[in-house]
């Protein structure tokens, strides 16, 4: 009998026999699933916003589903989570999409990409406006069903052990960044290494990073980076809104009740707010903590966000496939230049007189 | 025996009697709720997000919470809301809570204030740095437990028949805005009225209004405003961030089940976000067709931006009561100024370069 048949004689029955009077009927069809992450245990917003999710899917199932958490290399890598979900090894994944660009290099478009939409945007067109819809073309591909949940926000551009005065700074520099960003900084120069988060500091400590982004003041600071790198950028162009998705193996999915699939998916959505505001309202404070403690805060001159922006579009270029990347992209454009532009005249133009007249 | 305890006693024995045999476990207490709300039955954006929020409630108790959901005027007016389900007479409401400054002053701050947060920054500032805690403190006073459960965004400066070319443009021009942002109109000359959505058009269309704020373009056409008025202003400084509230009458709200309060919680959150995005999908595209059919659409000039942001201080200022109004403008205030900080030197920084770039 396979997991689902299974579960839906469960359900027909329950209440029904004697097993059914000996234990309350909510107790029938229990199950643990397993969640592996990208994540160390422990780690600043991400790890906090997988365990938070299963934590509340385990609340709002009344324990039907418990979710046994696995940070990263636990049961598998953090890069690997994806091949063991698709596989079935484990049961969901949560990390960023960006991370497996090799599997397809679509999945960038569900994290973020350079130049790329705000997470304001990415909401309007994940929810409204074709992007779920995408992301589930891309999961049948692999035998996933994928859900947004969380983001990160617009992320800082980095740390640095000496100042980016002109983009001949990044020549040869031994830097951190994943995705299509960590491309960008290449064609610029930069050696990239993509390593998980978890392995950043000890990399940035010995020396064989010479700087790193990772996401933004709060958590950066939990991470240490400003022990050893003393130069900060808080904005950066690789990844302006970076959402986080959880994803479950395709059958497991299935095999869970209509109940069980709204409320992961409803759990999802509602991550991907909590996180992002958590985001955002912790990293003000850490910003001004940084900068209190010595840490040199600038912004990256005029020509380096030029070479970045010519870069970034020529990228994109180069991974047009004739198929699903340039029908995602092509998507993902059209929604965010209509957003933008609706945003840019209200809540764009409003921030810049409530700046004007109260700073 | 009173509600509460009549669950608990249902709760207890369910599964254990001859009641229980003839129907399945989970057909045990379940119960019809009635939602009132603030909004013409379809209105596009607010009365959806009540509906949706109604059915995912349902989804995810399987049946066990039916919402009975009401138009404004098919239980009680509009705003009349607020006292009905403070009284028992219905479960629960959706509206925003700038309607109710009469019972208390401090709701405006979890809907909207002139030159106040943007949508982002209420996020951060409700999930993440007080702001729940300050709407229970004010629930707590009238008998309800409120959850932020929508946003429309930063909202239209509204539609006019004139141009505003001055704050002489404002005496005594019979416009419709709710909340603090009337108030401020007030102070400019203009004449206030509030009146519910719902009978907007007909008091456009009769001549007892010249103007109207709504929501944002795509609601404001569902309206059909652009029929009567032909100038508008999508950036205001009345709502930069107007959040929808979810109230639940005390009782109710602890009668629930655990589940079901987590799960009334996190519709809402998850609510917040879909109403949001919602709007901002939607609202490039239909200022776009309000251009192409012959709508002007234009930004007040700076002057009369500048004697909006000087009375909307002087309107906070006036409503100080020493009290819970202070207490929350004290704690919205840091939050915004925080959050702000942040975002402006990562997000807002990052939209400049990308706006230069690829404009």
């Amino acid at each position: 009998m396979n997991r689902r048949a299974f579960l839906k004689t469960t359900a027909l029955t329950a209440g029904g026999g004697a097993a059914a009077l000996a234990a309350p009927a909510y107790a029938q069809g229990k199950r643990t699933l397993t969640m592996v992450t990208a994540w160390g245990r422990g780690s600043a917003g991400v790890f906090d916003s997988a365990a938070r999710t299963a934590r509340v899917i385990e609340a709002l199932t009344d324990g039907q589903l418990t979710i046994d958490i696995k940070a990263a290399g636990e049961l598998v890598g953090a890069f690997e989570v994806f091949d063991a979900v698709s596989a079935g090894q484990a049961d969901m994944y949560h990390a960023a999409d960006y991370y497996f660009l090799n599997q397809h290099p679509a999945y960038a478009f569900f994290s973020t990409v350079p130049f790329g939409m705000t997470s304001p945007e990415m909401m309007n067109w994940y929810y409204h406006d074709g992007g779920q819809q995408l992301h589930d073309e891309l999961g049948a591909i692999f035998g996933l069903k994928s859900f947004l949940s969380g983001s990160t926000g617009a992320q800082a551009g980095g740390w640095f052990r000496r100042p980016i005065n002109s983009v001949d700074d990044l020549q040869g520099l031994r830097f951190r960044m994943p995705g299509l960003g960590g491309e960008v900084m290449g064609k610029l120069g930069a050696s990239i290494q993509n390593i998980p988060g978890s392995e950043v500091y000890q990399a940035l400590a010995t020396g064989a990073l010479e700087g790193t982004e990772w996401i933004g003041p709060w958590a950066d600071e939990k991470a240490g980076f400003q022990e050893i790198a003393k130069y900060y950028y808080p904005a950066g162009f690789h990844e302006p809104g970076a959402a986080l998705t959880l994803a479950l193996n395709r059958d497991l999915y299935d095999s869970l009740t209509p109940q069980q699939q709204v409320t992961v998916e409803l759990v999802s959505n509602e991550a991907h707010q909590w996180t992002l505001s958590l985001f955002q309202a912790k990293h003000g404070e850490a910003l001004s903590r940084l900068q209190s403690s010595g840490i040199q805060v600038s912004e990256f001159p005029q020509p380096v966000w030029d070479a970045m922006a010519i870069a970034s579009r020529e990228v994109l270029e180069e991974r047009s496939d004739g198929d699903l990347f340039d029908k995602v992209l092509a998507s993902y454009t059209a929604s965010m230049q209509s957003s933008a532009g609706w945003m840019g005249r209200s809540e764009g133009a409003y921030r810049l007189q409530r700046d004007r007249f109260f700073g």
